[in-house]
Parts: structure tokens; sequence; C-alpha cells
């Protein structure tokens, strides 16, 4: 389980020094009401929350949000379900096929499936898919589990594309434009760290798109902890400061600390690695960042780790060696593969490289 | 939209009055993890969420919590749908069918059908169900939207029962004795009034059960928002604390407060509707309330309105007297039949009576 997600962490230390510029106040009376804005589509949305989304996206420069409907979800993953059952044509003769390129967020195919739906279904690597009529394509950019940016594979007509964008943070990868795309996630989970408020957002193009996604809300939970929004919303807040007074040395910006620490994570992996015959790396090419303003790597939030000669199943491998990874099976490709959270505890990142270059050929 | 729910902002008095015993402060660095407890089956709640739970449910004595596995949801509805994916048979050669008595709370049809899915589906009438095999019976006690108390209608041995007891406190009916099921479901949307939390709970007997709805809260949205868990264990307790101290004079009771409350609402529309030939109200009998230690009468969170003579469509009827209210066809009945939410502002109250009352006929 705890292999699952990759839990975020490593910027409780951020947090913590921020102080009450991120602590959040809500009295018994407040947000009692379903309702946030029932002029909005989304009539569950905060209007705070909303408008921290806007201004992020314009301070980091990852996302085009003029012209799109904010859509709030618990999490990324309710936004994922939601966007399925917004596209998935209503009166079609079969499930729509929904697929990615491998390898795959593992959490994809069974998200797809578990209920049945007469609506969609999980259609596999989105590489090898040839059949004819609609189809839904997740991009996932940078991806998730191997951290390479993506653009759409299957590239025919009667395509609806989801872009999963929940890694396109400057701490990530180097930002090279703003995302213009239809309908697009995004989570507080992996931009803050604050994977416990289960909340994420999804910017989308066409009303009608938006107003069905904002209905399996509906039908699904009622709308969204508007506590967390409110805190979501404050937080939000905190990193746009943190970046603008940093500017004006009022103190570290969330995107310094947490680039700085991603590239120290990396720094001390690769070491550890190119000093091994056991493993290797997926290789990034350099890029301009238009947020740093400077050619930087990528340092994606999770090692994609091959095992190199005999080794088959590196996960059993490893957790022989006492480190628990997620196998290359759940992510559509070999066993040779294994992904491994860049976001867990200090002290547990220092372990798994002790415990990593501890093993000899 | 605003009748669909009952949207129970008349609370929100009380809550003013509490002032910091149901504050929440929530710092930045404070559950940012996806996990609360990796060792509980329902390895996302909140232990501190968990053990209000156990503690309201002992003050009021509506629900036995011994031998029961808490699981927490972002609204009873996400259990709702958790409890039917974790009790439909997983290889059944058709979907396993979902049944409650009309009339019945108007969302139970499209929350489980809305994704077509292959393991369960509407089936109607609880009364005129008559299908052989297995099937999931929602009882719903008090019932919305008429407000009688209710036992299971389909008396078979092969049904899967769900208690949706929402409305199970004692503002709102005598509480008779502990609930004592295999399955049942609680919000605080209706017991505290805060519908914008999106907190539920579910009292589950079976593990395996537990296990499996935990499955589905995890595919769906990853867990359940910490902060909103947090806010409602403060809230669960000074609702608790409230009845404790009111006992030794430290202010009102929540649900002395709210009991009063709804009595007084409860005695103006019965005044309205008794000077008027063209409404009737349902009846209810007085009983014993094991929580309050007298005999009261039920008064529920809806009023169950019947149209009486020749109006057929009293939701128009009344329209077109300024009063929104949500048809009995949604429910399952006749359209003579309508519900009004109980739980609204005093002000929109006020203005319901008043257009009502000024009804002639």
């Amino acid at each position: 389980m705890s292999t699952a997600f990759g839990d975020p962490r490593v910027y409780e230390r951020f947090w913590r020094q921020t102080g009450e510029k991120s602590t959040i106040i809500i009295p018994g009376w407040q947000s009692m009401s379903y309702f946030s804005d029932v002029t909005n589509i989304c009539w569950f949305l905060e209007a705070e929350f909303a408008s921290e989304v806007v201004r992020l996206h314009t301070v980091v420069g990852n996302a085009v949000t003029e012209g799109r409907h904010i859509v709030v979800g618990t999490g990324s993953s309710q936004l994922f379900l939601a966007a399925l059952y917004a596209l998935s044509p209503t009166d079609a003769p079969e499930p729509i096929s929904v697929v990615c390129a491998s390898p795959y967020y593992s959490s994809y195919p069974s998200m797809t499936n578990h209920l049945k739906s007469g609506l969609y279904q999980w259609g596999g690597d989105a590489a090898s898919f040839e059949k004819e009529g609609p189809y839904i394509e997740l991009v996932t950019s940078p991806n998730n589990p191997d951290g390479h940016a993506r653009i759409s594979k299957v590239n025919r007509s009667q395509g609806f594309l989801v872009h999963d964008l929940a890694y396109y943070w400057p701490q990530y990868t180097p930002i090279s434009a703003p995302a213009d795309h239809d309908l697009t996630l995004f989570t507080v989970s992996k931009s803050t760290g604050h994977a416990g408020m289960r909340i994420g957002w999804a910017l989308v193009k066409d009303k009608e798109v938006a107003k069905k996604m904002t209905k399996f809300i509906e039908l699904n939970t009622i709308g969204v902890s508007k506590d967390s929004q409110l805190r979501a919303a404050k937080v939000l807040r905190a990193v746009s400061d943190s970046w603008e007074q940093g500017n004006s040395q009022e103190g570290e910006s969330f995107f310094k600390f947490s680039h700085k620490l991603m590239a120290n994570r990396w720094k001390q992996l690769r070491l550890v690695v190119e000093h091994s015959e056991l493993f290797s790396l997926p290789k990034f090419s350099p890029a301009f960042c238009t947020f740093f303003k400077q050619v930087l790597e990528p340092q994606p939030a999770f090692v994609w780790l091959k095992c190199e000669g005999n080794v088959e199943d590196c996960e059993s491998f490893l957790r022989a060696h006492n480190i628990l990874t997620r196998s290359g099976k759940h992510f559509g490709v070999s066993p040779k593969y294994v992904r491994i959270s860049m976001l867990d505890t200090d002290e547990n990142f220092s372990h798994f490289l002790e415990r990593l270059s501890a093993i000899k050929s």
C-alpha cells in the first residue's frame, strides 16, 4: 500500500517553516452549506480556491487558465473518473476504450474497470491501440512512473485527450510553455505535497464537459470538502506569495526549496546508481525552464529503476534487500523495472540510498 | 438544484454560539500524508474522528458500535456507492438488483445507474420486487422523503441490507434503541448540519465488506479529506460535550437546541396546513425517546406534502406560488406529493410559511 501512491512527506519541512502564513482557522459555523456558488457550473467550487488556482498557474506559467472552466475534485482521482464519465458517449453500443502509453500509472486500469462500467473500459497500451472509432487517451506528462515528457500517442481524429499534469511543476521538470489542452488535471498532492487534503482541479475548455464532470461529482460525493478547498486556497496563496516575496528576500520560496531538495536527492541517487552495474536510470535531456529562467534537468517524483543483467524480477530482488518498490508489471511493462518514490521523508530516503548502495553484484 | 439536498442551514445559529469550542486550527505542515493509520482496515480514517463517532453514538444511544469497523467517506453518498461495490457478487452473470420501498430518496436510482455498472443496477420499488436470487435493499429510517420509521420490505434470504440512518438523530425522531445492523450509514450533513464538510461514516459488521468499501474509496478518491475529518471530530466532540455539560448548566446542548427548533417549525407548519383544505401531511405516532427520556413526536427534516383535491401536479402548483419543491415523481410515487426541506434558514422558512398560508382554494 505505502509504495502505491508516492506519499509526498518530503515537503513537510518547508511548511513547518512557513508558520502562520499557511495556517487555517475555521470556526464551527462556517462552510455548512452544500453550495458555494449556484451561479457557477461547478456549484461546489469555492471562489477563493478558484482564484488561487488561476493565480498560481499565472505565477508558474504551466497552464493556460483563460477560457477554462475550473472543476474541483476530491483529488485528481475523482476528476479522472469524472472525465471518463463526461467524455463517454451516452448511447454507444459498447464502452469507449481508455488507453495510455506504457509504462502508465498503475491505478488507471483498476480505476477504469472496477465498476465494470458500460460507458468506458480499459483498452491498454496506447502504442498498440488499433480499434476504430472514439477513444479516450490519457497523456501523463511528465509521466508517472518514468518522468518523461509526453504528447498523445494515438494520432486519430476521434480521440478525447485527458492530460494528467500532476507533475508539471518546476521542482520536477523544466516548464516549457503554459499547457493548453482541452482537459487538464492537477492536484495539490504533488504540487504542494498536501496529499491528505484530497484536492485536485481540472481546467476544462468545453462547457458541456465541465457540466458533466460536475454532475459526476454530484452523484459521487455531492461536492468536495469546503474545508480542504479553503485550506488549499491558503496553501496555494502561500506558494505564490513565497515566490513573489522570495524575489524580494522575504524567506525561501516553495519552488526554490523543493527544486533544491529534489536536485540534491537526484544527485545522491545518481552517484549511487552510477557506481553500480546492477541498475540503470532513464536518461533525461536538460531544457530551458521558463519559470526558473535557466536550462535545467528533469528530476522526477519517482525513480524508474531498471535492474540490469540477470535479475528478471527487480521488485523481489530489492525486497530481499529491504527496499520496497512497485514492479514494472503494474505499469504495463517488464518486471525488470520498478518505481520508487523520491518524495518520502529524509530518513526513509537515506535508508533507501544506504540499502541500494550496499547491494553488490 | 437547491431543492435537491435539503441544505441544513438551520443549525448555523447554534454553531455561532459555540465560539472557539468548535473552531479548528490546522497548520500548513499537518495532515500532509495520504495515510492515517496503515494498521487499520480503513487506512485513511483519522483516529480522532473514529473515537468521536463512537462516543457520540454512545451518548445518543442510536447505534451499536461494538464489533463494528468504521469506514469514513466523502459524505454518506460515497459510502452508499462503496456499499454497492462491496456487496455486489464479483462473478454474477448479471448485475445485482438494488431496491428501496417507495417513496425513496430521489438520488438512489441515478447514483446506482449513472455508470451503467455491470455489478449492480437499480431495481425499483422494494414493495413490488419479485426477482429471485441476491439483491441489495436500502432501508432509510426515518425515511427520506416521508419521515416514517422503516424496516426492510423484501423478506427473503439472499438480501443484503444497507441501512441509511442519516436522520436517526433525536432532533428528527424518537430514538427507540441502538441500531444494530450489518451495514449502517450516517453523515454529519444531517446530524450536525455540516454539509460542506462532506463527511459520512459507515458502521460495518463484516471485515471483508469493510475492506472492499475501503478499496472502493481508494479507487474513487484515494481516501477522504483529513482536514474535514479533523473538523468533524471537533464538531462531534462539541455536540457530545454540549450534552454532557448541558446537564450541568454549561450552555444549551446541540440536541436540545435542534429539537426545540424543529418542534417549533413543525408546530408552525401544522397550523398552516390544518387551516388549509388543499394540503395534508403524513401522520406520525409519538413514541418514547430513550435519549430525551420522554414520549415525543417525529419531526422530520423534510415535509412530505400532499396536494388534496384536483391538483395533480403539486410541484407546478406550488411553483406558481413561488414555493420551490421536489415532485413525488422523483421519489417513485405520484406527483400529488412534494418534498420540502425543513432545514433551510429562518428567513427562507418564514417565506415558505407565508407563501403557503396565502394559497386559497
